[in-house]
């Protein structure tokens, strides 16, 4: 059996080897709300220090996030979403909305995120999927694997 | 400090809390692949029956596979995707991408997923973040939390 999800030939399980941890998107989410260092992740996030410490140096590893030195003395570091990063807003939108159609109590959905440039009533971010060809919304019909 | 995902006031932890468990993304990547069967299931992931019948069950306690006898004698039972998890394609093929076009060995992607009613070369289903009221493709940047 395989030990690690990153020895299966599959991008979907190798995915899930780099931020697949529990708590690693969480940490992600925060990074895209604009935290950068980790004294705004430790307070946000309800777990251990060394736990964040190893999924922030898992995430610097994989060059998900950059550290950058900020500060000389004492030595502080700031973490930057990368490109490789920032690609992973589809995922995390995806996460987003499913709970919130899902999840949420009935209070509502407990976050709002509005695209602030559009003036419609349904102004949300949305993760759909789309044919890299020709644009339309895609459903598990519409896709066949070819290899 | 909270023990739980779902305990925290955030749709994307509550998401987490359902599918972020080792290996269940890779059930629903099968499924999502037309698999129903235990067997089925059991023959593509390299994990322990007992783990994959755990996993079953959450996905089926929560809604997001429906269990259905298809055979009385000895009783077989199968696992669709509802409506519920049918809404995860975007979150799967995010993570499709992601690991393509960052995680692919040097013989390329593993799988190719092709749009099969268009005929542009760049058929393959990709997941974006659109606005739900203007369409417009949103980066981070175009998003604002507004509650």
């Amino acid at each position: 059996m395989a030990k690690s999800l990153a020895d299966l030939r599959c991008s979907v399980a190798r995915s899930l080897d780099v931020i697949g941890e529990r708590w690693t998107m969480l940490v992600l989410r925060d990074a895209f709300n604009g935290m950068t260092r980790f004294e705004e992740f430790a307070e946000s996030l309800p777990i251990a220090r060394n736990i964040l410490a190893a999924r922030l140096k898992t995430l610097v590893d994989h060059g998900v996030l950059a550290r950058e030195q900020y500060q000389d003395r004492p030595p502080r570091y700031e973490y930057r979403l990368t490109r490789k990063g920032a690609d992973l807003y589809p995922v995390l939108i995806g996460l987003f909305n499913w709970g919130d159609a899902y999840l949420a109590g009935d209070d509502g959905p407990p976050l709002d995120l509005t695209h602030h440039k559009c003036e419609s009533p349904e102004a949300h971010p949305e993760s759909v999927v789309v044919c890299r060809g020709c644009g339309e919304h895609l459903t598990p019909r519409d896709v066949r694997r070819s290899a």
